[in-house]
């Protein structure tokens, strides 16, 4: 622990503690403590409570295993959105890339992980068999899968493909525009929109 | 205000907390927001109630206006400090620095700002009479002006020098080795030390 001479205990506390945060180095957290020491009292309460109610309302939906603060989320929830498509992703934070695109009008499903025999993630650790499920009892005739094009991506797409394909459903693969070895989750939109519209079926 | 679809609610919010930061943009707070989401409960709610205590508890030193929790800040607390020197800084986080060198053991005057015509900033809106007081009451024999390398800091240590001179005390700048335009909170140690080493009447 990083005890800094001549600054109170209780900012040392908070420049740890935002010490522990993913790309945040010791000066940065120097930098944001001093931010919270210098916005107002209403700011610092709101910041506590949004971190606070983060971890008391999130859950996963119980539909697609995207994160949400009731049972389905918005993507779930929403009328409007075409229930015959599902779009196969790793984790949560993909689909905001792709809602960011704008053209995929279908539904999600999070897998919650990849494939990774080296880490010992099995099938059986993925939410595959809710996904199978959906396609048999939800009139699902299209499935797109997403996952990340690394190896662990990969593989885990073949394996879904030797699994659905008996379903009697499309499944295709995104692939056009995709650069290998790049994680979804930080792709840009038009790279993922020629990934979307150049789909192809396997 | 940024709302990222296929986030629930209150991941938006923390997110939108976290990008207000400085140094924080927004793919890195929704980063620290998913980092927020998987860490314990335990863990955020220590992360919220350091926030929250900061602003309650922290508030200047009654001597020598550095972050302190209590009515004197650690450094004018110590009795093993000399009280003999006086080293005059801007802002409490140059007090961090100095004492990472480890060299100085005189104790602190934070001016809380420095002079700026332009934004309207003059000697009364600094704290440069209690300074003076603390000189002529507590035998104070050197004092050495820390104020940063810029044409701020310089006006500010040039105006101490006229006021402090006919007070009968040793006045100095630090200088060698200071790279001019930086800043002094971000200056390494090595070159704190020069500077500190390098010492001149002026």
């Amino acid at each position: 622990m990083i005890r800094l001479k001549g600054l109170p205990e209780s900012m040392n506390n908070l420049v740890r503690e935002f010490g522990r945060m993913p790309g945040v180095g010791p000066k940065s957290a120097r930098r944001l403590a001093f931010f919270i020491l210098k916005q107002s009292k209403d700011d610092s309460k709101r910041l506590a409570e949004c971190v606070l109610k983060l971890k008391e309302t999130v859950r996963f939906c119980a539909l697609c295993n995207n994160l949400s603060d009731a049972e389905f989320c918005d993507i779930c929830a929403n009328e409007k959105r075409d229930k015959s498509v599902l779009c196969v992703v790793e984790k949560p934070s993909d689909i905001i890339s792709i809602e960011k695109m704008g053209e995929f009008t279908g539904l999600y499903h999070v897998l919650l992980g990849a494939l990774s025999p080296l880490d010992g993630v099995g099938p059986e650790d993925l939410k595959i068999e809710s996904l199978v499920k959906r396609i048999k009892h939800d009139r699902v005739k299209e499935v797109i899968i997403a996952t990340d094009s690394n190896t662990e991506g990969e593989t885990t797409a073949l394996y879904l493909v030797r699994i659905l394909k008996p379903l009697g459903v499309k499944v295709y693969r995104i692939g056009y525009g995709m650069p290998v070895g790049a994680d979804l989750e930080y792709a840009d939109q038009a790279t993922l929109y020629k990934a979307f519209e150049g789909k192809r079926e396997i």
